[in-house]
């Protein structure tokens, strides 16, 4: 494949992410109910913690210093540069703003299994399988920038008590995706030069889309129970 | 163990440090032959190019943000900033200084099978085992800075053709190492609480003062080989 075809094909896995999933099409249409949005910020919050890890794995398996230095700003993306800076204490607030204290966020007792599951298989597969694979499995952020702007305006017409302040993560986060999404997809056609190496790189997208699409349907299960 | 039994214990196995390996003293009394000099130089690379992806792996199995955010310096202290910047630039020309090219230095064609197999245990040893005895490995730092200082004044004297600007990465390795040193010492008292936890920091350490005695053992045969 071209280059561009290449791209293309990754574009082209675009309907199995989770932006067009049941849950999340509830969440912009504003008919989850308080529960269900408890649940999956909770949920969610365990995939959020999980990702300065799974980058750390990448970097740990890449032998290119160059990609390193580039893959570095992620981990301080989420952890922030010290308490209460950073992606994650972003999603804390939003989790409080839906009615979560920290606490009940923080050890975990609401992820459901599924969602573990998931999680942990993602973080797996970025600590067994070739980098460059590992960092194609995370160009869903080709398709979340769009989602995430979306997301901001239906939340916050149809959840009155969530403020624009509460979604600092999705505002903060769309500059950094617009960003960090061509960065990705400039590393993954660089290192994927032959069909082989391309279809790996298409198949660990299509394996996130997965990771990401079985997270909402544990969140919508669990949601249920309670 | 108290705390201070504890860093006593640590501190015993200061005799298995390669400071007193028979390879490191020729090199310090001057004895090396440049032949000598280069293969240490160039093996010793393949080494310190491995650290960021160990530290990269301590941090994807530490689920505590501050520690995370400790340990990433780490990485930026090896890798730089930019290109040429960082450990990795100054222990490159001090390749440079004692005759190497930076090619023959990168592709690895000097690294002896048994530095490989050696340092290559130590990224495998921080990717599967608890990212505490990962760290604990990491302790030899607290001997090293007294061996590296006596190192820049026995090589000044001793190679004449090697300039103080040439010993950069040590000179420069000898303060981050102080202040690295007794964070890490923090760090293991404050994650080992138990006798069982405290052995097995031992046992980390004393397993990576293996790693290094090894790779000087197998310098040593393959300069006398080539």
């Amino acid at each position: 494949m071209t280059a561009d075809e290449f791209v293309g094909a990754l574009r082209g896995l675009s309907h199995r992410y989770w932006g067009t999933h049941p849950f999340h099409r509830r969440l912009h249409e504003g008919s989850l109910s308080e529960l269900e949005l408890r649940t999956w910020a909770a949920n969610r919050w365990y995939y959020q913690s999980i990702l300065p890890q799974k980058d750390a794995a990448i970097i740990s398996n890449c032998p290119v210093p160059r990609i390193r230095r580039q893959w570095l700003t992620r981990i301080v993306y989420h952890d922030g540069a010290a308490d209460g800076e950073g992606g994650h204490e972003r999603w804390l607030r939003l989790c409080e703003a839906v009615g979560l204290t920290r606490e009940e966020v923080l050890d975990e007792r609401h992820v459901a299994p599924g969602v573990r599951f998931a999680v942990d298989a993602y973080v797996t597969f970025a600590r067994t399988r070739p980098w460059i694979e590992a960092i194609a499995s995370g160009l869903t952020e080709m398709f979340s920038g769009h989602l995430m702007r979306r997301r901001v305006t239906d939340m916050l017409s149809n959840y009155p008590w969530i403020a624009r302040a509460d979604l600092a993560y999705f505002t903060n986060r769309i500059d950094a995706v617009s960003g960090e999404g061509q960065a990705t997809v400039d590393i993954v056609v660089e290192y994927c030069t032959t069909r082989a190496d391309q279809e790996k790189a298409i198949a660990a997208l299509s394996f996130k889309c997965d990771v990401l699409w079985s997270m909402l349907d544990a969140v919508e299960r669990a949601a249920r129970k309670e």
